[in-house]
């Protein structure tokens, strides 16, 4: 049997496991130039989200429906095809559905992976999935720290925040991050190697807070929370600092807080940069091939927030918004 | 006898004329080391406004004192001189307070112009002053338009959005402005050469009324207002537009309003930078050549809002808040 989640109802603001139902269905034919896979990890990205509002469909992706299966990313190796380009046992991190098995003719995103997986399957999603494309290209491309940089991280706990405050270790900068629990925060100083991190909801108003970790000022801002997060850190960056969008947690299905202290842009003359990983395809291989060498080395580690079976697919996505992760949150099939 | 334009009163919001008056004072001596000007023109330039809150110092200015000479910039001749660098009949542009007389040590923000003036005396307080070295910059440094951009201005009529928008036309972009009024739309449309103008307060709400103006979306955003324009912007923008920061003066005194669509600055992959002018002193000679060869070519017009009298300076400076300028804002005393 083939077993789906779907988006059982539109989440409020932050989802919740109950947005999510398991649905059981027989595996579907394989007809000519199609082929069925088996789903052996479920990727969790808040990112999708986004598309889970009723008029939430953009040049990106089409809003997702109701009752209909969770978009997202998986790991999957094909069970059967009638398609050319795909034989029996082939590797593919996809973006498929949140389901056990899939049916596709190819025209989906597919990343095709080595039969042979040199690392943790976890970390084909992870640091050398999207979210590790986020952080090489954010850090690398754009925020291009350097050792007399502070370089501060939101969401530093979560999948992208780990991997890119390791990318920025290695350019010799200070690395402070921004998480929602002290667990997080001794977490991500005393095993991932940042100098220190700041308690988002602490007795200390956040703008303090980051004042004190950050008592030279920041350098370069990497942003994953927006909000509240990005106006109090406007207030502590450094003339002509570097502020990276790279995701906006705090807004996904909510109305954003919009930052009031903008003037601030201004009078320091910072520059700000969006980004969208997926506008940089081509360049996959190059980063693949640059985190892969990292992991080899040592020098960056891929932490693991695992869960196992498809029932917990929805807990897990709902964890994300509550900062329960430690790094990647994938859900084992 | 010498007059200045006091701070009467902290304004509230935006500036009205009553939240000024005028002094008479005697002549003030001068002692060695000092000399005392005749101020002939005084600028108005919104930007002084965020110096007029009570808790409002920063690393630029401090704030200004209750009943004390507004600062501001001026034209000025040494009319008397007990210091070895300044001679009579010199003439300055300076960051001296609305007055009729000033004296100085030398130590203010001071530049020098030629004795005999080759341009009208408004030209070297705007197109040759800080609001044309802010055009100047955030155009030809920032922004960067090429003859496939559209370039959208806000605050277009204004002093530095006059200039920035015929820098832009130099390039060969399409120039839309955003304005205030519809008479100002047709001003800016029939003598400065702009493409299009869209009144702000409009029977359209902006960010529909950008849309029809810009049917192929921004890819330059030039902003001197900030808060619901940039926010009705930001919707416009198109993927990997440039926002260039200038002023934001629709929340100079007022907690000024956040946009709550910053998330698409991901999405779409903008760059926003904020700059000041301020912190370009060392190239204000290469700027001021280039705007003075564009002036003499007759490529540029340095468009003049011009009042008379000390008494009239306090209301010149609310017009500027009300919309009521066209171009460059200055008093001659």
């Amino acid at each position: 049997m083939m077993h789906s989640v779907v988006l059982a109802r539109r989440p409020q603001g932050n989802p919740v496991e109950a947005d999510f139902a398991v649905r059981e269905a027989p595996l579907p034919e394989v007809t000519e130039g199609w082929f069925l896979t088996r789903n052996t990890f479920v990727s969790l990205d808040a990112g999708f989200r986004n598309w889970m509002n009723e008029d939430s469909g953009d040049e990106v992706l089409p809003a997702m429906g109701l009752d209909e299966p969770v978009m997202g990313l998986v790991l999957a190796e094909v069970l059967e095809s009638k398609h050319p380009d795909y034989a029996i046992g082939d590797k593919l991190m996809a973006r498929f559905a949140w389901q056990t098995h899939s049916l596709s003719d190819g025209s989906d995103f597919i990343a095709r992976l080595p039969t042979e997986l040199e690392f943790n399957p976890s970390a084909y999603m992870g640091v050398l999935g999207d979210t590790g494309m986020s952080a090489y290209f954010g850090m690398t491309d754009i925020a291009k720290p350097t050792a007399e940089d502070c370089v501060l991280i939101s969401g530093a706990g979560g999948a992208v925040g780990t991997i890119a405050g390791q990318i920025a270790k290695l350019s010799g900068a200070r690395v402070v991050g921004i998480v929602g629990s002290q667990i997080k925060a001794d977490w991500l100083c005393n095993t991932l190697g940042y100098d220190a991190a700041v308690v988002r909801s602490g007795d200390t108003p956040l703008t303090e807070a980051i004042g004190e970790a950050c008592p030279d000022g920041v350098d370069v801002f990497f942003d994953n929370v927006g909000g509240q997060t990005l106006e109090a850190v406007i207030s502590n960056m450094n003339h002509r600092g570097r502020l990276v969008l790279c995701g906006a947690i705090s807004g996904y299905g909510v109305t954003p807080h919009g930052p009031n202290n903008l003037f601030e842009l201004i009078t320091k003359e910072l520059s700000v940069e969006g980004f969208m990983t997926h506008f940089r395809h081509d360049r996959y291989d190059e980063a693949r091939e640059q985190l892969s060498q990292w992991l080899r080395d040592g020098v960056i580690q891929s932490p693991e927030h695992r869960l196992e079976g498809i029932e917990n697919v929805g807990k897990a996505f709902a964890d994300l918004f509550a900062g329960e992760n430690f790094g990647k949150t994938i859900v084992a099939l």
